[in-house]
Order: C-alpha cells, then sequence, then structure tokens
C-alpha cells in the first residue's frame, strides 16, 4: 500500500487538482479553459499552472479555436485517459486496503 | 466529485506521501523517524520537510526519545485521525462516482 502511494506521489495525476482535471476532462471531447476554471473553482493562473505540468506530462492536449473569439480548448489524451484508470486502480487498493 | 477533490486540495493530507504518513501512522503507537523513511522509502530531507507540513497542520507530533542515543518518534494526533477519515471517505467517493 505505502509501494502504491509512492507509484502515486510520482504520477503527474498525483494531486487532487490534477486528477479533478482528468476526471473532468474523461467523459468530454473536449472542454473550453473557461468552462475547466468555472469547475474547478480555479483562478486561471492557478489552472495554467496545472495545464502546463499536464501537458508537459502527455496528459492533456490544448488547442486554440477561433470561433467570435479565440477560445483554448482542453482534451485528455489516450495516454492520460490511461494514467488516469491506474491512478484509480491506485487509489481504490489505498481505501480497500485501509 | 469536483468540490470534493477541491476539499481534497486543501487537506493537509492532500498529496500522496503525506497520505502514506498518515496511515503508516494510524494503526501504531507511534514510530521512529527512521522506520518511517525506510517504510516510505524516502530521503532524510524529504520525510523532514512532510513531517514539518503535518506537524504544523496538527496532524502529528514528533518528540525526541533518549536511550543509548536520541531517537525521533513520530506519532497521529486525534485531529489527524480524524483528517484522515475524512480524507479516505473523500477518495470513497471519487472511486465510487467514477
Amino acid at each position: 500500500m505505502i509501494d502504491e502511494l509512492t507509484r502515486l506521489s510520482k504520477s503527474p495525476l498525483g494531486n487532487p487538482t490534477r486528477l479533478a482535471i482528468a476526471l473532468y476532462l474523461l467523459p468530454r471531447e473536449r472542454a473550453t479553459f473557461s468552462s475547466l476554471r468555472k469547475a474547478l473553482k480555479l483562478t486561471p493562473g492557478n489552472l495554467e499552472f496545472h495545464l502546463k505540468a499536464l501537458e508537459e506530462a502527455g496528459i492533456i492536449r490544448t488547442y486554440y479555436g477561433f470561433g467570435k473569439r479565440p477560445r483554448k480548448f482542453v482534451e485528455i489524451t489516450e495516454e492520460g485517459a490511461e494514467e488516469l484508470e491506474e491512478v484509480l486502480r491506485i487509489l481504490r487498493e489505498v481505501i480497500e486496503n485501509d
């Protein structure tokens, strides 16, 4: 169990805010920066910080869409969905062995 | 679920390493710094960093025992045990609503 948590502490999703971002994105094809920010009640700077870390880790990708005004979109990658599954598996073990 | 994770991100136990420390301490009356460090495979500096944060948050207390040589002991507080219970409850909800 301790080993599992060590694994979690090294995951890009081993942080509640980043885990919340991934859980929000999983069932959605994509989300706008703005909807994500409102759903998670984060400041733009704070969300930007976490998205940058997640994008560098390959968990999400971001891109701009241009309609009436440019909007930033965020989506989870296949690798990100797999990592999320792994993190949820670890958390399940931690809870069950509690 | 997102709200629950926001609560978790504000908890002193909302970090896998600190969660592992609390889970290790819960069933024990106390642990030595050294046994904790070995069980969690942390460097002394890293463990010290997390213990300091947990002690400031009232989750654990540390003290020195003097035998043949001084040893640092760590134990979870009542407040810490309650916070751990709350964090495990939150994680259970995140998993079950997944």
